[in-house]
């Protein structure tokens, strides 16, 4: 499988963990999204993803190659073909339960924060680097304060999102706390979720998918 | 069943879709996003959604009360807990493709042009209503373009956005166009996307799900 990805995308570093985790080898193709005018939107990269967006996986190991876009559609394809471990529980509530986990992050913050849009804020609505940093702050503080108010209360919180092994949700969470912290969020308010990343970064196949340890890292 | 739900939200739109497709029952109790400084925001509502987002999903169909969020959480949800008639295909890759277009708009499109991040452009950054406008068309038109470029180069394509019927991303489709459609966006080069919203709007349950039909609709 070959995965086409920037170091720094959180939706990529989403795909990395769940492939790690499933113990499926995978091979890195960088796209730079800063470089070059951006990679994404090169001829070659736009057809396999008109989205122009990352990560995309293509999938040879069944024999025809199988193009896949969007991070969470991708981990359900790995779920779909290589069940164990499982990213999902076995009951249908349990089931929604993670997923709405994993869409809080990847429909109410992920994409308010993404280059092109603080991009377009900066270029076409002249807004100030200090505004630019609030922005973000504030969509990601008040998406996770949300989370956290939802794990908190809880009781299939355990070492994880949903208990004692990972998921789907700790697969989104982690990223996510990743770029909260290099963006300097406050996330004091949110010991479930921190408690939760660390026991996450502990395990190698969330290590190895981290930004820093990724071929194209700077 | 009971759906939290305002008729504009377009998150909504898409359970109503799901539910009617799949022919289940549900009473719709309103959650107006705009009066009584927006009731999503009430302690009774964030008890039942911490994120303060409609829709919500109330199912006492199997005794025990199940609350549910995130639309696409919640249809799938009803896709595990009642398969037919199935809104995602049976072949993994295929699903991943339903998927994919469904997150296109759930996640590149729609959580842009969100009230509250409309609300935070005017309020917060000071956004004119014609930078305002332009925000939102950019991030609608070039979205769709995008899933009409992915729409246009795939064999795939039926009828609706899959084959011969409806699956989860004309769910997500017809919700998006609408929105478009009232904003004034450009959708003349989107060919293939309104041949597929016009054939979801002579469906039954597509037609009985939109804003206008609503118990709350203005």
């Amino acid at each position: 499988m070959k995965l086409y990805s920037y170091f720094r995308s959180s939706a990529s570093y989403r795909v990395r963990i769940a492939l790690n985790l499933k113990g499926l080898a995978f091979e890195t193709v960088p796209v730079h999204l800063l470089k070059n005018g951006g990679e994404q939107f090169s001829d070659a990269y736009r057809k396999l993803n008109p989205n122009a967006l990352v990560p995309a996986l293509v999938d040879d190991s069944a024999g025809d190659e199988v193009t896949l876009t969007q991070s969470l559609a991708i981990i359900e394809y790995l779920e779909d073909t290589h069940p164990e471990p499982a990213l999902l529980p076995q009951n249908a509530a349990d089931r929604a339960y993670v997923r709405s986990l994993a869409l809080s992050i990847a429909c109410d913050i992920h994409p308010l924060n993404n280059l092109r849009v603080l991009r377009y804020l900066v270029h076409n609505l002249n807004v100030s680097e200090e505004d630019k940093n609030a922005w973000y702050r504030h969509w990601c503080e008040q998406g996770l304060a949300s989370i956290e108010a939802v794990l908190s209360q809880d009781a299939r919180v355990g070492t994880y999102c949903f208990g004692d092994t990972p998921t789907l949700a700790d697969c989104c969470l982690v990223p996510q706390i990743a770029n909260a912290q290099r963006l300097n969020c406050d996330l004091s308010r949110m010991p479930t979720l921190m408690r939760i990343n660390d026991a996450c970064m502990v395990l190698d196949a969330f290590v190895r998918a981290a930004p820093g340890n990724q071929p194209d890292a700077e």
